[in-house]
């Protein structure tokens, strides 16, 4: 029987030079069109975090937003928005962080962690960690806890593990490139 | 007992004058933070499509990620991204449409929807339905079926129900303003 890190590697796809010349994309939408392994992941998820004392989970946009949401309606945990800038509607905060080129900023709601939360932060692909230490630093700025990073795929050759210890040790990924 | 109607417009958030000035946002992050009231949307959306031949379903970027996957992995059906220009990194067409100002641009890889596919549309609002129109013209362009467009709200004062009829008669959501 396959792990689930071998079925993950099975059917992600491979893009070279995308975005640009040199970097290998990790195409997730051919796991997205499997919903084998796609529900297999959801499982494999749910169990790793069924007995955790998480009280939230946030997922960055966009590609957050799915196996985030998926997994924190089948936990029965609230599941809050980190989104890119100008997209929330209600009062909120922002974090700027940089990127190879330039620099991005990510918002979340200020009522949508209360103090003391203790909250599990979600993307698809850790690569560099810039974007989840920005969520978590949102995280922190409203006065919750950053329990946990979970990610699907990690690029482990990025050492994005590194920048997120300072968080919460608590950091996994089901398949590691 | 509260009808999946009521519960919906309960909990939804409205946020007068966002993105502009007259515009009364109806925010959904207030649902995915409840997760009774989310669970039962899901369940609700379940049912409705259980016994319908639905060979996929494909969620417009981002919002329509959230409860679009969730779904596609309760029925057991492959999930498609449409996607903003410039995301997603395989062979791929895209289709323009109009914006109050403006244009936008959707995208969708060409091998994610074989002919003869019966496609269910689903995003999180209707709106004027540029959007779901748009991305309704790409699934036909790869020769697929739009089976049915899905909504958890729509504004029904904008009329985008009847921009969808062309495509299908099975358009539904949830709650409506």
């Amino acid at each position: 029987m396959m792990t689930i890190e071998e079925k993950i590697k099975q059917v992600v796809r491979n893009v070279p030079d995308f975005p640009k010349p040199g970097i290998n994309f990790k195409d997730i939408s051919t796991i997205l069109m499997d919903h084998e392994t796609s529900n297999a992941i959801l499982n494999t998820l749910v169990e790793k975090y069924a007995d955790s004392k998480i009280d939230k989970i946030a997922g960055i946009e966009s590609r957050g937003f799915l196996f985030g949401y998926a997994l924190a309606m089948r936990l029965n945990k609230p599941f809050v928005l980190i989104r890119k800038e100008g997209k929330l509607p209600f009062d909120k905060i922002k974090h700027n962080y940089d990127l190879e080129y330039g620099s991005a900023t990510i918002e979340i709601h200020t009522d949508a962690i209360k103090k003391g939360d203790k909250v599990l932060i979600h993307d698809d692909l850790l690569a560099t960690g810039g974007s989840a230490a920005a969520a978590a630093k949102l995280i922190q700025k409203l006065d919750g806890e950053v329990s946990a990073f979970n990610f699907i795929i990690e690029l482990s050759f990025l050492n994005g593990k590194e920048k997120l210890q300072q968080y919460t040790k608590n950091i996994v990924n089901l398949a590691s490139y």
